[in-house]
This record gives structure tokens, sequence and C-alpha cells, in this order.
């Protein structure tokens, strides 16, 4: 319970919390507002009394699980000084540090989004772009610091590890083990050396 | 209307079809069955005529979609003698010869069928292995006839190429664009020449 909030914004953020659970393992249609209930405790018109509709509770869901694994795949990495090093540990986090159960928010609601809910599309299609942006920032910083090749495409070069990461994820949940997460870390890491890391002289 | 087929076998048949590229769109969950009533224009009683359970017709649906996706991505491949080339037209066909709309039946099913879907699960998973299994088997072969590097671990090499696919498929879905493919395709194709590929002395 944080500081300073009211009991109304307790249970609102509690029942956010509690949906994106179910929401990340179900994907948005099958995350049924039955479920939100048994998992809350709290009856129908508790929970409309803090969301307009299914979508809004939705979209408050997928921001909160994906600043859950934001924080996650971002831990530790200010303190690296190498962009090199600092792309390694990033992946590392993103398959080392799980956040909730059922994987990566992006995957799991990617799908449901496109089917008519514009605002949920949304929310899917911004933490992409920050996720993009993040790591574009880390390799044009590189590129500045000489610790980058300065012929990587940065725009290109960060999807190549949001591509892998994701697919791995993919493959993983499906065979319900990391082995293919696992084989992704080693490949994007000798990737990272060998073809962004600008090799010091 | 292939020939041989019953009248109940053909409305069976057109069933699935439509249901696939419906399914394929909006993911398991969001294919309601008045939405396949609509696109078949049957009663609901028709359908079922037909399949047991949403269940079946989905389990159906996915694997006649998979097949329209396989049988895209294996197309010309026989007629190519090196397997590092032929692993490099199978991304291709990949990226550029769409099969259903909607993108990969794997990434649009996979996090739907993991919901209490046993049924669904299964079918997803096989069609998994069988594509790991059909680049495991090029790669191998490869190996034996000195195109492709004796040092390859298949069953890695196999989850690379599909990792970046997939993960790329789930980015353009999300962008509505196929950048992110292109940047596999050829992220992918330079990886297949600089690693997999055994050099010609």
């Amino acid at each position: 319970m944080s500081a300073g909030l009211t009991k109304g914004q307790e249970t609102r953020q509690r029942i956010i919390a509690e949906a994106a659970a179910i929401f990340n393992q179900r994907g948005y249609e099958g995350c049924s507002i039955q479920a939100i209930m048994d998992a809350t405790g709290l009856e129908k018109g508790g929970i409309y009394r803090h969301f307009e509709s299914k979508e809004e509770l939705a979209a408050e869901a997928f921001d909160y699980a994906w600043s859950i694994a934001s924080t996650k795949r971002r831990h530790n990495l200010d303190a690296i000084p190498n962009h090199a090093d600092r792309l390694k540990q990033h992946i590392a986090n993103f398959v080392n540090r799980s956040g909730l159960a059922g994987g990566c928010p992006l995957l799991n609601t990617a799908v449901d989004s496109d089917n008519g809910n514009p605002v949920l599309r949304d929310r899917v299609r911004k933490a992409l772009r920050d996720w993009q942006a993040f790591l574009r920032t880390i390799l044009e910083e590189g590129i500045h610091a000489g610790t980058i090749r300065a012929t990587i495409d940065s725009a290109s070069a960060a999807n190549h590890i949001i591509s892998s990461l994701e697919g791995a994820m993919l493959i993983s949940r499906i065979e319900r083990n990391d082995m293919a997460l696992r084989q992704s870390l080693e490949d994007l890491s000798s990737h990272v050396d060998s073809t962004f890391r600008q090799p010091t002289s």
C-alpha cells in the first residue's frame, strides 16, 4: 500500500495488479471479468466503479505489466559504462529476470489488441516504440562514444535484438521451457560482440 | 470444390477455411462462433453438425492455416542444391510469401492456446516441432554434404531462424508494416552466409 493513496485509489491499483497477472497469462480475450472478480474478491460493480470498461482496465493492466517488465530489463544498466556491455546486460536481464508470470506483455497482447481494441493497441504500439527508442539511444550514444561501430544502423539493430528475444519467448512459451531464450541470449551476446561492438585497437 | 468429397465434407472444409481466416487475424478467443456464422452464412446448428466443439473447429482451422503457411514457406526449396541457399530461400519465402491474412498461425495462436485449450495447444506444439525438424534436416544434410559448417548445432540454429522470423512478425504486426520482417530477412541471410555456410576453399 503506497502512502498518500485514498482507499479508492488503493482498490483501483489492486484491481490493475490482479488483472495484469491474469491478462498476461491468458491474453486480453481470455481474461474474463469473472476471473478478475475471483482474484480480487470484488463484485462486478466494485470493479466497474473504478473503470469505464474492460478496455480501460485492460489498457491500465497492460501499462502496469509493461512497467514491471521494463524495470526488470533495465536493472543495473546505468552502472555499465561500455554500451556493448550495456546491451548484453539488457539482453541477459530479459532472459533471466522475469516480470509477471506469462512472459512478455508485448507478445501476450499484440494479437488480441489487434482485434478492434484501439485503446489497447495504442498502448502496445507505444510500449514497442519506447523499447526501440531505449535500445537506439544506447546504440547511438555508443557510436558517439566510440564503443559501438559507426556503421551500425541503430533502428535496425534495435529491431534485431527485440525480434530475437520476442521470438525466443514465443518458442519458450510453446515448449514451456527456457531453452530457446538461453540460445537467444548466447546468439545475441555473440552478435553484439562480433557486429555491434567497436573493437579496441 | 475437390472431387470426391460429399456435400457434407465440402461444407466442413468451407467452415474450416472461413474459420481459419478469422481465427488467424483475431486469435482463438477473439474468433466468435457468430463471426464464423456470418462468414459462412450458416446457422450455429449447421456449424456444430460438423464439429463437436469450438475447440475441435479451432484445432482443424489451425492445422489448415499452418498447412497453407508451411506450403508457401517450402515453395521451390527442393530445386536448390546448396543447403545454405535453401535456408536463405526458406527465410525469403517466410517474408515474401504471406499465407492467410494475419501473419503466422504460430504467433497468432500460441498465447490463446495456452489458456486451458489442450487440443489446440498440442497442435501448436506439433507445428513448431515440425518446423524445427524441417530446418534441422536441411542443416544436418548440409553438414553431411559439406555445405554447412560441421560445428553448427542444428537445434540451436533452427531456433535462431524461427526466433528472428517470429519476433520480426510480431513487430510488423504491431507496426502494421513489414520493415522489421525485411530487416530480419537481411540479418538472417547475412548470418546464414557468415556463420552457417561452409566456405568453399
